[in-house]
């Protein structure tokens, strides 16, 4: 009773990985999840559509989750709200515009009209159960984006998710110095921030310079104008919209997720196109070149995307044409470059003249560069520093500029999603593990396909597999049929007949000396099979497809 | 008679790709062809390990062709080598080092014995049947690499291959920029040259840099040093050898190829190991760290690589250890960002400092930028120019800086692979195509890895394989056993029972409502099964797994 207050933070996931952000923090015995994000699988993840983070340990707890608290309306922060909902059907909170995006998300999964949607405005405070919660703006590549001020009994927590210092922001409003010195002043007792850029020296460009570039090449460009570019940088959109005003160009909206973003954006005032601009994509024939733009999905050369359909021909209303101009306002992530050149590749041979990054100032990233962080960490001067959202190199890159800037060693600590990280008013140690990790969505089911199914897949994918299927007299213990012998993704069968001839002659052979002891002991006439066609045609073609025997008694 | 002289040339590769570099030259009915390299197999190509030129118009003309010329040792050169000469015997001319490099490329395919290789020196000049072939030092990320200028009736073909202008290189050879005046000056027909970094503006970084960067790094080292680099960067390994030197430490070679290449550049002498230095990388752990350097392959982040075990601590002789520094002087190729940077991450985890690009100074490129492409063609004021050695934008980009130095638009051709192109003394034109393309290596098949086998390993790895066993007697038609369902990287099957035993159960029944008909249309009892069963696992799962009905008749 007379103890000090303890307070703990977990997070998730958004360490040692990019995506799938998720942070819990438990007061008193209650608990507010900060963002529930996905990331988008790896390659040796096949198959898989999206990966959740593993909440195993707020579903044990369920009676004592409070609320789920959303910074921002990026995928990597709310992209998994569905199927979280579905276990924890907690309030939701956010701005205005997170919140448009999350409804829209929800109402896909029919989980709108059951979910408590709390909306909040940068600046405010909420008390949600025993914590005090204020959300302070902060710019970023989406509007609408907030950090948390979270005051405990032990002390102030300052979640700084995605952010940079934009000194010349699209709307005007620049990321809240005046609160964060304020709390700075009072004292925080422990920052978390953003660490995606944490590698990058110097200062991240102003949303404006992209403006004033896109304004440059709309000045000079001959023909249509086509922008790609992430369907949630609603600033960047706006500035699209500006120029073509500016230019007296008509806009299409192409790519299912602009459309809908643009709407929603619209529709709650974060994005103003003027009356009559748009036009349905439909009708872009009645136009003549010059007097179109059209803004459209790609940017990272999504292969179903809009622009990656266009670049194929293979789009329903848009056919790139010489003299198009086509921007792409987006930097490859890291892992997209190969696809993102191929659409380039593509556009070029279309006679498309292709704008892209490195190409300066048509890109500008939404995280703040090491300038940035160390400026942060100075207003706020936080007693502890844990870095969040980012790889491990990351997060090593920012324990470095906050030791540069004075944070003392023991002070800063590298956590692991899973590290419960307990906070007392003058203390920050990790004390124990909890469940944490990967759950992989596929299609409709979440968290079947595990290690297993992957490794399958993965192999699968290599070389192919051979079926053979052997059909055993229950009886006699005599071989029946067969065996049938069938390969898929192994060779080409037509031109392979001889080898699979001889691989079937191969387990014929090794059954026939077997039937003096009858076939009965499937198991082991599965493994002798196995390992016969394997160990034949590996040396016969150095592959190894997945052999799969399969005994059927008749 | 009277006729003009003509002469053509193919690209069979590297044109609008990277990589599989080829070159056909034809002058009086006589074929010479430049370089026979591979390119690493794409995403969409699983389990595929090399992809080689399409060489059937070759093998068409077989005694026609008088040799294959090489340029350079680098495995997109010279990697099809064995593949091509199985099929066209032909010599094969190539600088010291070169030849060197493809030897035991020659002698692992067992065809040392029966090739002819002919050694030639930068500066020489050589007669090949119809055929005048300058050699023409220049500089690259591997030493001994030769532009050639090839001399026909038509005129002067400049076939200037990956290069770069290095001021300052490690050997003291700079690119022969006396020979390419020359030329110029006599009169060159036809340049074509490299057009790798023809998108990057300004000067590429001199090799003699990196050096500097390493004595720093090795300066500041307090413990072991580790630097992962491409095998055959014969030049910054003698910066390694030079900075261990000067530093007092002795050298480990690690990795298959660098323990090859480093042999083989000692033995002919482009590359000076003190005696002594070179420790076995068993007997390390007799050194103190602050003594050691170790060199290894993985810089590519390559799965099976040294340095990747290292990280994975999976390796048999190295563990990393706190302290270690780790250099990695490369950067990623496009598309292996994600694999490196699992690297680095694993690295920093384990405790070692890591310097790795865009770190300044640790790694150069071998290809000239801009502004030394632009001193090329200005160098050799050719009459016509192809670019070659890029992917379309490349080329596209390179044919912008030839008309920015006023080379007239028709005089530059954007060729793909197949093009023949026309050469007269005062003519280029595309006439015709040739056969050209991909061929597929997998294991010892070569070309039979094709559409239909990529696709179904694709699929595969997509969603997995249901196999369908239905076993029918082949006098009544009925129904025998089964059907049996198997599946792999699907859904894991004890966890998913119940759904593959409906899913058996929705077969039998389609199977038992054909019965009065006699189940002995197999065609159509396999396309039931199929429809069946992908309609209801679709439905159930919202997966498309490749499912594979095998009827067998007893």
């Amino acid at each position: 009773m007379a103890q000090a207050p303890k307070v703990s933070v977990i997070p998730l996931g958004g360490l040692g990985e990019i995506g799938k952000n998720m942070t819990v923090i438990e007061n008193q015995g209650e608990i507010l999840v900060i963002d529930a994000g996905v990331m988008f699988p790896e390659d040796e993840m096949p198959g898989v559509d999206l990966v959740i983070p593993d909440i195993s340990y707020l579903v044990e707890r369920k009676d004592r989750v409070r609320a789920i608290v959303l910074t921002h309306g990026h995928e990597d922060h709310i992209g998994a709200l569905p199927y979280v909902l579905r276990q924890l059907p907690v309030p939701v909170y956010g701005t205005r515009l997170t919140l448009g995006l999350v409804e829209s998300k929800l109402e896909e999964h029919h989980l709108l009209g059951e979910t408590r949607l709390r909306e909040v405005q940068a600046g405010e405070s909420r008390t949600i159960g025993r914590f005090e919660v204020e959300f302070i703006h902060v710019n970023h590549s989406i509007a609408d984006d907030v950090a948390l001020a979270i005051h405990t009994g032990a002390g102030t927590i300052l979640y700084v998710t995605d952010f940079k210092f934009d000194q010349t922001p699209i709307d005007g409003r620049v990321t809240d110095l005046q609160k964060l010195a304020e709390l700075g002043r009072k004292g925080v007792l422990l920052l978390m921030a953003d660490s995606t850029n944490a590698e990058r020296p110097g200062y991240t460009l102003s949303e404006r310079v992209v403006g004033q570039t896109l304004m440059e090449v709309f000045a000079g460009a001959p023909g249509r104008i086509l922008v790609a570019t992430f369907a949630s940088n609603i600033h960047r959109i706006q500035q699209v919209v500006d120029a073509a005003d500016r230019y007296g160009r008509r806009l299409a909206v192409v790519g299912r997720s602009m459309v809908n973003v643009v709407g929603i954006a619209s529709r709650l005032g974060y994005l103003s196109v003027p009356d009559g601009m748009q036009v349905p994509v439909e009708e872009i024939g009645r136009y003549k070149p010059q007097e179109l733009v059209i803004l459209s999905t790609g940017s990272q050369g999504e292969p179903m995307s809009a622009l990656s359909r266009m670049a194929a021909q293979e789009h329903r209303n848009v056919a790139i044409l010489p003299g198009d101009t086509v921007i792409i306002s987006a930097n490859p992530i890291p892992g997209n470059e190969r696809v993102v050149g191929k659409v380039i590749n593509r556009l070029l041979h279309l006679g498309a003249e292709v704008i892209h990054s490195p190409f300066s100032g048509i890109h500008a990233s939404g995280h703040a560069s090491q300038e940035e962080l160390k400026l942060l960490l100075n207003l706020v001067r936080p007693r502890f520093f844990v870095p969040i959202h980012g790889e491990y190199r990351m997060l090593v890159a920012h324990k470095r500029l906050a030791l540069a800037v004075g944070i003392p060693e023991g002070h800063v600590e590298l956590a692991e999603i899973g590290d419960r990280l307990e906070l007392t008013p003058d203390s920050l140690r990790k004390t124990e593990r909890v469940p944490s990790g990967q759950v992989l969505v596929d299609g409709l089911g979440v968290g079947d396909v595990g290690h297993v199914v992957l490794r399958d897949r993965r192999l699968l994918s290599q070389d192919g597999i051979l079926v053979v299927v052997v059909t055993v007299d229950k009886r006699t213990g005599q071989l029946v049929a067969g065996p049938e012998v069938v390969s898929r993704g192994f060779v080409y069968m037509r031109e392979s007949e001889a080898l699979m001839e001889d691989a079937r002659l191969q387990v014929r052979r090794a059954l026939e000396r077997r039937v003096p002891d009858g076939l009965s002991d499937w198991q082991s006439i599965k493994s002798e099979v196995k390992e016969i066609l394997s160990r034949y045609l590996f040396e016969r073609t150095r592959r190894r497809p997945m052999v799969l025997p399969i005994v059927v008694e008749v």
